[in-house]
């Protein structure tokens, strides 16, 4: 069984003497310390999630890294290669894709400060031309994004977030859109961020479908 | 549609009055350089390959960049970003993954100049337990290993790969076990590696045994 390494999330414990809804906001860290959920950024809740979901061999999602291209790296004697010169280089897909179930999941996570919309130009179109590319081979995709002054995470298929985003003159979804057609999901402790109750969901709806 | 972009390998054009078998390993460029598949890395010909699955709608699977632990950014005046030190982390899965009417694809491409095995050390652990892993989620997970000096490729079941990599005092899988316990493909036109064929195999060996 492969264990959390130490200092990880997993080191947190529930308080006891609390029920479920009343922790939401608020964990115990193991030597005291008290903060909320808006200590962490979206994607480390995500990957906190994911290390939770593969250590209990729930699914197997990864972030993908960052594509650097390299230029020049420095092989010191009796030390690590270092590069010492790279660029950013532009990204063709998403930021997580994985499997579950036997199902393909790929999906883009999103974070605003906005409280009654999220704009659209923060997704980049070569995210929306691979989200559709992969709902073309039947994967499960989808955007999480994370209103972080509310605190509220919403699933939303990408097929919704697709459309909005080709619409001429749609600078955003609004939090209303966005509710009505999304599953939304609440911070919790393992895994930090359950999206996968949404995706059951969303598997639940296409063997409807079928 | 997208189109190639010029340059790329669908600029290539078959020979004409050759048949297929004889045209395997020629090519003819459109400004007239004979090469063959020696030219290419594996890894380079399992790109065009995506690429060409890619165009034509028929499979989304990309390479995952090297992840890379940045250390120093600079940020220079009316210039792009410049990366100044940064170093080479341990990957935690496999090289390419992606997704094929519906089902998720996890493979790792290795080369080899033996001839008559492949030596297993050649596999790392963290790819034989993420393979282990997508395999427990139902992914279709296998490898390619191309014999470079023979000039044949084959695509092999991660099921048989662990196994061998977990047994006792087996340093190497020879090339009769691999030829076994594989799919051999050739090289070719478009795509460069049609190692979807082999993935059909493997669907229609499930379902089978469904
Ligand atoms: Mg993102
Ligand atoms: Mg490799």
């Amino acid at each position: 069984m492969v264990k959390y390494p130490s200092g990880s999330l997993a080191a947190f414990r529930k308080p006891i003497n609390k029920k479920e809804n009343e922790i939401r906001h608020t964990y115990t860290h193991r030597k005291g310390v008290n903060f909320s959920d808006r200590g962490m950024t979206l994607e480390q809740q995500i990957n906190e999630s994911n290390k939770y979901y593969l250590n209990e061999e729930i699914a197997v999602v990864h972030k993908k890294p960052t594509p650097i291209q390299i230029v020049k790296v420095d092989y010191p004697k009796r030390s690590k290669a270092v590069i010492r010169e790279a660029y950013f280089r532009q990204a063709s897909t998403t930021d997580y894709n994985g499997v579950y179930k036997g199902y393909y999941l790929d999906f883009e996570a999103k974070e605003t400060r906005n409280k009654t919309n999220f704009p659209l130009k923060n997704f980049h179109e070569h995210q929306i031309f691979h989200l559709s590319a992969c709902l073309k081979q039947k994967g499960f995709c989808f955007t999480i994004i994370r209103f972080a002054s509310l605190e509220r995470y919403f699933v939303t298929p990408a097929s919704f977030v697709i459309n909005a985003w080709r619409e001429k003159d749609k600078s955003s979804m609004t939090l209303k859109e966005i509710e009505d057609n999304s599953y939304e999901i609440k911070s919790g402790f393992r895994p930090t961020l359950p999206y996968l109750k949404a995706v059951d969901n969303f598997i639940a709806d296409r063997e409807r479908e079928l």
